[in-house]
């Protein structure tokens, strides 16, 4: 772990004894908004208010400067001016303050003269030791400790909160709260972090991982700054068991790039960051709703235990919307136990079926004990590591009735003396009312009022958070390759021999450099061949008519030599042609490495030949990797079924192949940091063999200014 | 129209002038709540209590039947034991009784016996002439004219609705009342129509299809009992500009399922009711929020006009993550013009950056006009079929403040001004307030209370839904073929020819009887060929040895004749072999036509070989199609690309292409109702040519029972 990553010390300003408003104004709406939520009974600290003018604000007098003040202050809340920022930080460092939140705007978000500037601040900041959230933040609340360095009116929720939010945008923060207050789900801390100029959102998770009153991390994302950090916190995060979920945004702006290898288009993409995001267990979402309440669910399931899912409803049609929701969500229906069905059979009524998910019918309606007779049943059946039962929390006692309530009481009751998480999810997303609020805590009901469909989709992937949690950190299988140079630029026939010195089998190709060479070769190998002009200049042969496919004798031969070297550039240096044996139809692979601009080398395997662009059917991880993460990758595939051996093919060695390919991204980093792309297409796969038919390698002209990991 | 499928007329029950309820009681909370919903001031016609004793229920004298009452009865409300039902029908069918509903279950839902009964009840009402809505429903509630023969406590909405929804089950119809409450939805009619004994959903869509007060139908379907009378209701909507949206249940329950040929396979799942909703112009939808949603949403925007979606916040965050939404919804997000960009850097500041989605920046907040200003330039531009503003309704005025609602207002009134629709969205989903929904009215806000994920997705299908709707109903050519017989059962041989007969080119493969005979077709043919035994009982030859491929030269064709057929089973009767010339690499589809049970004849397309059962890239299309249909069934492959021709390959004469695979679709049902399935696989595709390599009839022993046309 480099110094650069050594975690910041983010006590004094989440929970600060002395916080200064510098810029504090009657005339500023976000200075009365502040003053009145770091005033008693909300904080317990001590406020100081800042004005270069002095005079006074909010019925105090202020101080000309924080040097004036003469006491320590552990934050500066800066609303000043653009151009009187700098000024504050300067007399904030003066008088010994050690964090700065920065709620002014005009920086890095209007262009390029806001960049420098805000680049100056940070050097000030940077220079006398005092971390900056913002500039362009709206702030921080930390609820558990009362303290709202904020510019809105916070409402302290009711019971302590255990999610944290962290978000770029001040703006998606204040949608994440109010998901979180109408859907009842209580917040720990609310960071908005702007610009990051200096502390970034890692910095908080990163303190937040380890703040033990925390359970899950909700993280909003415009873009990731420091990648490397990203990992290392993920990391963390799975160590420490806390579910770490992200939205980032970005997936439609990438879809539009266009990009000339295969693989880097591949790479360089959305896929990337999701890829990211499944090897190193971050869960990811797509709407803001998804963010809060996914993090609110695996908060309260924790790991789940290995098993399926156990659905219950009072209504059969619930229980069919509710079964195509998790098989859309990956949700495993498992079968009941005989010893549940039997159990079951001694509650219900004769014509209910007992089945997964189970309808305990309209009987309910005149029992509501049925609930917690069924959901107790249920919840002891070791197929399960989760059960669900609907039950919908009405927004008020008058707007339900003595028996519905009764019926919650009873789900309340069964999901406490379960020893698997027990859900109860609202059948449609509503708000939670104050007085719903108290009815479920009354209750002590396991509350989703997600809807099925939002609590289902939540579900699946706290399955799969916990999946990943279980299998642990494996250790991964060290590289053996060290440092490997290469002649450059490097020509197919360089590539391929590359290869073959590192372990990967590749086509028995001849370098021919005259075409009588090229004959003999030919008679060598024996039946058709494949001609192919062989330069370190030439990327792409077909386009410039430089293969030749099925050739077959020695004419043939000598016409294919001559006609696939016409069409070679006058200033490309050509080393020859490379005579290589047909192959027949086989499965092709495209296993590739590519240098990603965030994420650095990653691995790249998928479906083939024609079908990379038409299927992208690929899965990617960032180097390094191991067989075992290579296998996992192959089984991911939608291919994968191809692998099993199809129409009379030989299944697929796959343990063999991953550590073929395994090899591959090993090399690729023995190739150093100016690496851009290693590219086999075809990888040829039969059996328990493959071959590299085709190569391609890219070293850039010098190496990135910074390496990604 | 077969008079099977003439319109029921269901005036006199959903707007009756005189009810019964039968089985009045002042017991049954269902006859309590059924007595006040059908009472002044909601309903204004005669209500009329039965119960078979007499007595008096809710202060009002019970006849003992409806024969009794000596007045007209509209509709009888059945809420007797399961017992006594079939007396109430033939009562209430004595007295003239022109409709029941009956609530009372233990019918078919509960297995056979119940069905028997069920059955029974029917024939009674069917020779009576009374028309049944249930038995097993909760009968229904149309908002327009105040009437409620419904048993839970209903709610009058403060506006007409415009909002149909039709819902086998009545846990589901609740639900589904519940999320148009909670979203400011205002429905016309809500219709459970329970085990549909008589009436089903589709005699309610049609009758709503006529009510001009009604602007969209929701429909939830646990199954369909006339695939035929749902084809005509959808082509009914599609023509009279009805949005019919649909969420039905199934889709894990058939991915469980297992069949043998590929195209059985393919077409027996949920995939078939999917290809079936976009052949005929219905919107499928997977969540509850979502019917209720989208239904609201197409009916507010009508059929747009060509174009892309304009999308516009004051919050960059917010505009990033709908550019991602909007791309997963498939809505595209069109640059703007150049006027547009002009006419916005009139009253944008300068840093804004003028684009779609437009971030009008935190500008808004000095200046909540700026709304108005830029969505009213947004709204100009041809570029766009509709537009999009975030802008969150407050729960209350005390919740909000005066600038925030100036920005609503702001809004309101562009949208009113525009020529296209002009939405406001929530940011992200929450409850409609009584008192929001009062703001929402003052300002005339197009609104969107179900957030920006719901929200966009649902325009996504307007956006689809219009596409189809502007694209008309098509006339299609007719198929030219007329009844074709063939001698059963059908070897390749015997099919390739139909096919050749029929226009389809296949390879001229060469039936031999003999291994010298094998030995001449292969050397007239000339390079390698295919041998494969030939016989009408042998499907599956590959599984049996059956087949040899690449064989050259007569000694290796001599081996490969007796090596075929020697795996032939003892019963297996044997044409010989079929010797065809190996074809090189190309591209190779699957065309099939398979009978669904629901569906009758599916065309099935798709990409072949190997690929059919791994990458399941399929599309499918209820017979008869033309030449058009099947173009727009191969350009929506993931594979067209691969139509455009890909690494040197020609590309591919779609128009061509589709009209011979069109012309395999009539030969199919030429073939008549007992055609199991016809399935070409590979029908090899290289530039303006076709040809089919393999073939395979399968014809039941005995047509089925009904034709599903």
């Amino acid at each position: 772990m480099s110094r650069l990553h050594a975690p910041r010390d983010l006590t004094s300003l989440l929970a600060p004894r002395s916080v200064a408003v510098i810029g504090a104004s009657d005339r500023s709406r976000w200075s009365q908004v502040a003053f009145a939520n770091l005033s008693p009974p909300g904080f317990s600290g001590t406020l100081h208010l800042v004005n270069r003018r002095g005079a006074v604000a909010h019925g105090r007098p202020c101080a000309v400067s924080c040097a004036q003040i003469g006491a320590p202050v552990d934050v500066g809340v800066v609303m000043v001016p653009t151009d009187a920022v700098a000024a504050a930080i300067e007399d904030l460092a003066a008088a010994g303050g050690r964090h700065a939140v920065i709620l002014s705007s005009g920086f890095a978000e209007l262009g390029e003269s806001g960049r420098l500037e805000q680049d100056r601040i940070a050097a000030i900041a940077r220079e006398a030791g005092v971390s900056v959230l913002g500039p362009n933040s709206l702030g921080l609340v930390n609820y558990l400790d009362g303290v709202a360095l904020w510019t809105a009116p916070y409402r302290k929720p009711q019971r302590p909160g255990t999610i944290a939010v962290v978000s770029h945008s001040g703006q998606v923060a204040y949608h994440l709260a109010n998901v979180a207050r109408h859907q009842g789900v209580a917040l720990s801390h609310l960071v908005t972090t702007g610009n990051e100029m200096d502390l970034d959102a890692t910095d908080f998770v990163a303190h937040l991982i380890a703040d033990d009153r925390v359970r899950a991390i909700a993280l909003y994302l415009e873009t990731v700054r420091r990648p490397e950090r990203f990992v290392q916190v993920a990391r963390q995060a799975g160590a420490a068991g806390m579910p770490l979920v992200v939205l980032k945004i970005g997936a439609s702006e990438a879809s539009a790039r266009t990009a000339q290898a295969h693989t880097g288009a591949l790479v360089g993409d959305d896929r990337a960051f999701d890829a990211m995001c499944e090897q190193y267990g971050v869960v990811r979402v797509h709407a803001l709703e998804d963010l809060v309440i996914t993090a609110d669910l695996i908060a309260r399931t924790g790991v789940l235990r290995p098993g399926g899912l156990g659905l219950m409803s009072n209504s059969g049609g619930i229980c069919g919307i509710a079964a195509d929701a998790a098989a859309k969500a990956g949700l495993p229906l498992p079968q009941l136990s005989p010893a549940t069905v039997g159990a079951l059979g001694e509650v219900l009524p004769d014509y209910a079926t007992c089945q997964n998910p189970l309808d305990i019918t309209g009987a309910a309606a005149a029992d509501r004990a049925l609930f917690e007779h069924t959901l107790r049943v249920l919840a002891a059946d070791r197929a399960f590591g989760a059960v669900v039962c609907f039950g919908d929390l009405p927004a008020s006692r008058a707007e339900s009735d003595e028996s519905l309530l009764a019926g919650l009481m009873h789900m309340g009751r069964a999901a406490q003396a379960a020893d698997i998480p027990v859900l109860v999810m609202n059948c449609v997303q509503r708000d939670v009312t104050p007085e719903g609020q108290e009815i479920a805590a009354e209750y002590r009901l396991p509350l989703v009022a997600a809807g099925l469909d939002r609590g289902l989709a939540a579900l699946g992937r706290a399955f799969r958070w916990s999946q990943f949690q279980r299998g642990g950190q494996r250790p991964r299988e060290a590289a053996r390759v060290g440092s490997v140079q290469v002649p450059l630029p490097c020509s197919e026939h360089t590539v391929l021999q590359l290869l073959r010195t590192h372990g990967v089998p590749v086509v028995p190709a001849v370098l021919a450099g005259s075409a009588q060479e090229a004959v003999d070769a030919a008679q060598r190998l024996g039946g058709a061949v494949a001609v192919k002009i062989c330069s370190p200049d030439i990327a792409h042969k077909s386009e410039i008519g430089g293969v030749a496919l099925d050739v077959r004798g020695p004419d043939a031969v000598r016409e294919a030599y001559a006609r696939v070297l016409a069409g070679a550039p006058p200033q490309a240096r050509v080393e020859g042609v490379l005579v290589a044996p047909m192959r027949p139809r086989g499965l092709e692979l495209i296993v590739g490495v590519s240098r990603d601009p965030t994420w650095g080398p990653m691995l790249v395997v998928g479906l083939g030949g024609i079908w990379v662009e038409t299927l992208q059917d690929v899965a990617l991880r960032q180097l390094p990797v191991d067989a075992q993460d290579v296998a996992e990758m192959l089984q991911g595939l939608k291919a994968a079924a191809l692998f099993r051996g199809s129409r009379g093919a030989q299944p697929v060695d796959i343990a063999a192949l991953a550590r073929t390919i395994a090899r591959i991204g090993d090399l690729a980093l023995a190739l150093g940091p100016r690496l851009e792309a290693l590219e086999i297409n075809p990888l040829r796969v039969e059996g328990n063999g493959c071959e590299a038919l085709d190569a391609l390698l890219v070293i850039g002209a010098q190496p990135p200014e910074e390496e990604p990991r």
